[in-house]
């Protein structure tokens, strides 16, 4: 017989009865029972129950057994009492006699319990990660992160995309945050990068000359502490195409990221339809680039309704350019008390307040109530109600100002208002393609005109649209939206250097800085390069969607605390001072020290 | 049509004749037939040809087209006249006659032609990887080198086990390599490091209770500058299994392994047995631990035959302890020519020389012949033919001395002779898994006694074993060795506190120090752990074999050269003064800087 086992602990129905055989696993759970000790016997593959009575010859020995001991035991398969069958355990129909037993690692006190999974501090949770990693939970998440990934790439290789991986010590790369870096022995003073993203590298596999690439990429980013994203690292499902248009790179990701969701999405509903919004539209209705379309509300300029009208604050306010009054329609939300709810939720997130008119049926007329109405009397009041075609029992909510100032907040009162009137169907993923966005954007104080997102993608219109007003200048750059989150990113890029030479000249970056900061591209782009554009996915995002989960350590096997430290193996920790002598660094005292 | 293409250049075949077409690609060669303009489209897929003559509209601008540059076409698909068929190309059969040019990227003047892949120095072609990976023989190793870990990765998942992302920025792991730091910007001072292996991890992996994991890892070493391996990073297929002994690591790796090579193996033959060869008799036979098979000559220890006898070299060798006479037989090779010539190869290899003996035939008496069979007389020579089963017109060569001091060149003596002789079959992948690693060795100059290979490894005999002499103890420890590579490394790991506690004690490390460098696992192995074991298979080194590549910078993408140096983005690079502050360093002044 094996030395562990003949079965997993997941493995044994009734068909076994009778069989002789050896299990090794960990004890779930023991349960003294007068006299019969019963013990849940947990492996990666399930659950088997296995007792000892007095008349085994292993029940002293069973007796001693702790939780998240680790036991090899020998024994007969026997059905359970009909009574007794557990129908939720695919070996709920059996059970194991113990004949034999083995500790083959025993166990401590637990600082933290396995069974039954009661809350812990995260603290503790992390320093003792192999212990929560065994909690139903959090397994389940692990297996769930690893067969997303195992999809995605079989999905893309099903499609002819090539995996290719790309260095990960490297220089750095140019997306703008943070890098880590890494000191050269070799080279005392100088510094590799981690890489950001793997994005120049993959613009020269097209180059290249390979055609459709795809990398579950590992990028690096040196983020300041913040509850939903990994202090250090993240991973994306990184693509690049040739020869293509945004259409093909849609057409291209729209059936893998599908069938992710399908696979995994434990029957929630994925939308057919997956909208395509241009930028400017998406923020207009409902106020940012990741919209969150379960919710049906969608926002609408009234400005002209309060204009000069008897409430002072937006009729002043609309005399200053680039302001708007926009409203947020709430269906069946036309009571007091849930308009002041909507209200005070706007005062917590920063903003004076969310003014409202609700409507209510007054003998037989549809009447609007509260401040607002008030000030701009019945006629604006009533056309309000026209414009976002509402009726007795419903309300809006009104926020003006510059866009930019009130839309964050818009765009979370929106989904707050329809989930709070049950508007919004949470058993669903609402996919929309988000186009169009802008290439550049002026600088509220500087007034200087700056890359507003990818400096490398295509401008819409190339040299041409160059010539003209750079605000008005759009790119061929996209996000998947799904659910309130961007989960996809990507660009058609722009791969003639004239073309993007000018398009940084744009952005107050002369020809030299472009040569120093992207020269080995540039070199590129001169020698042959094809048209090409891809997109990265969120591989943690993706994963906290599909497992529900808020905080993104629930869904990484081994992830760093918020301050970025590795509570298990200790890092980071103090270097050696023959570390620091091969690498020609010294550590700066520190304030205070 | 599309934007750039309505077919790939390796698609169009005589089905397609007549039809109006869109390629895009590179032009591979232009050829000039007397006003016929002859155009080899080249894209990831194929290579078309296409043609002008002064009839198309496009001549003009297809006659400004050179090398490397990337075109779209409009045209019709021709028939090619039978005598003109090019059966080796998929496309062979037709041509494109081009009525519409459209330049998407323009190329300069070539730095390292593509066409015809003449040698350039490697320090061009890593500057221009993008030029060098457009060639054929580099782009083959790279799809080679996707497909090898596609299918690694495939035969795992068929086979129950689950890939896992471990992380990269983390505590120094234990592999006793040097590790690349990453200085902490949050925790100024401190250093992360990058993982030499994801060993730990994977050990943690298993006490978290999930039973077969593997991973295509990146492992991380800061390496002096060596031909045949990169400076900086490598990639290993990373696996780890849950109750189990070394035989069952051995069942699931082999058929992974033997389906690799028979899958891309290009038709050389996989050998059905791979024996398990213990170390001890490995250095014996073939003075390494990772033997070439595929040569059949086995060395003999023939010390008895030197004792006392008139070649004094060897007798007042053998009067020392340790020392031993060893053979390589060489059927065939009775020449004083190719004795002479092996001799040499010795001498350069560092030794003073390699004696030899060679039988001829003389009036149908088989002699011994050369300096050495002089020494010894005709009894002693007679004796060591008939050990080593030699005859006329064979020979036989002799290194002695402390084994370890002779067994390097006696392993490359004993290949070359092979190969020389003709005995090898070069056309083969020949496999043996090399067991019984000794757990300790003593140190030649302190005489301490330390590790000889992994210190995690479960000693054979547990407990009891440790007790005894140390150099004794033999590792549940084994390498995979393939046509004189090591390709695979692993061991059933001591996952028992106190036995490691022992073990390392043995070592002179005592607990204080295990628990300080190790504590993570140390901790995790008091909650519960699992017997376990695996092996790391390394994947820079397998697609070499497969590719029948020498230089490691052939199978990977974008390498560094021998001195970690990107010559394409340029790393590694000065820092700037804020990231120096950012992380609290200050880069020492070189010396005689």
């Amino acid at each position: 017989m094996h030395a562990y086992r003949s079965h997993t602990c997941g493995a044994l129905t009734s068909a076994d009865v009778g069989q002789t055989v050896r299990l090794s696993g960990w004890v779930h759970r023991v349960r003294d029972h007068g006299g019969v000790l019963f013990i849940d016997l947990r492996d990666h593959y399930g659950i088997t129950q296995v007792l000892a009575d007095s008349d085994s010859p292993a029940f002293a020995e069973v007796e001693k057994l702790r939780s998240e001991w680790v036991v090899r035991i020998d024994g007969v398969v026997k059905a359970r009492d009909a009574s007794l069958v557990n129908p939720r355990l695919p070996t709920g129909e059996i059970e194991v006699y113990v004949r034999g037993l083995q500790v083959l690692g025993a166990a401590g006190e637990l600082p933290l319990p396995v069974f039954g999974e009661p809350d812990y501090p995260e603290e503790t949770r992390l320093a003792y990660r192999f212990l929560d990693l065994r909690r139903e939970g959090l397994h389940g998440n692990m297996m769930l992160r690893s067969n997303v990934v195992r999809s995605m790439r079989q999905r893309m290789w099903d499609t002819g995309f090539t995996e290719f991986q790309t260095p990960i010590i490297t220089a750095s790369s140019p997306e703008g945050a943070r890098d880590f870096l890494v000191p050269s022995r070799l080279h005392p003073g100088r510094f590799y990068a981690l890489p950001q993203a793997p994005q120049q590298f993959k613009q020269l596999i097209m180059v290249a000359g390979f055609d459709r690439y795809f990398q579950i990429a590992p990028c690096f980013r040196d983020e300041d502490p913040r509850a939903d994203r990994s202090p250090t690292d993240f991973y994306q499902l990184d693509v690049e195409m040739s020869f293509v248009t945004q259409d093909d790179v849609f057409a291209a990701m729209e059936p893998v990221m599908r069938g992710v969701f399908e696979e995994f999405g434990k029957g929630r509903t994925i939308d057919a339809d997956w909208p395509r919004i241009p930028y400017a539209e998406s923020l207009a209705k409902y106020g940012t680039d990741k919209p969150d379309l379960r919710c049906p509300l969608e926002m609408q300029d009234v400005s002209e309704h309060f204009r000069g009208s008897g409430f002072g604050i937006f009729a002043r306010l609309l005399e200053q350019p680039g302001t708007e009054i926009r409203a947020i329609p709430a269906p069946t939300g036309g009571s007091r008390a849930f308009c002041d709810r909507m209200n005070a939720f706007a005062q917590k997130e920063g903003l004076p307040g969310m003014g409202y008119i609700f409507w209510r049926d007054e003998g037989g007329a549809t009447v609007g109530a509260g401040p607002i109405a008030k000030n701009i009397g019945p006629e604006r009041t009533e056309a309000i109600r026209q414009q976002l075609g509402l009726a007795a029992g419903d309300a809006a909510f009104f926020l003006g100002g510059a866009p930019a100032s009130f839309e964050p907040v818009a765009a979370k009162a929106r989904t707050e208002v329809g989930r709070e009137l049950g508007l919004t169907d949470e058993n669903r993923f609402a996919f929309a393609w988000i186009v169009d966005f802008p290439m550049y954007e002026r600088d509220a104080e500087t007034g200087a005109i700056d890359f507003s997102h990818n400096p490398f993608s295509m401008p819409q219109g190339g040299m041409e649209a160059l010539a003209g007003d750079p605000l008005q200048v759009k790119g061929f750059q996209y996000d998947l939206a799904c659910n309130g989150y961007e989960i996809l990113s990507g660009a058609i890029r722009n791969h003639t250097p004239e073309i993007m030479f000018r398009a940084f000249e744009i952005a107050g970056y002369p020809a030299e800085e472009v040569e120093k900061r992207f020269g080995g591209m540039v070199k590129a782009f001169r020698f042959g390069a094809p048209p090409h554009g891809g997109c990265a996915a969120g591989i943690d995002r993706i994963v906290m969607l599909l497992a529900d989960e808020a905080n993104i350590r629930q869904v990484i096997m081994f992830p760093m605390t918020q301050r970025a430290e590795d509570l298990l193996l200790g890092a980071p920790s103090e270097p050696t001072a023959a570390q620091l002598r091969d690498l020609g660094l010294r550590v700066l005292p520190r304030d205070g020290a």
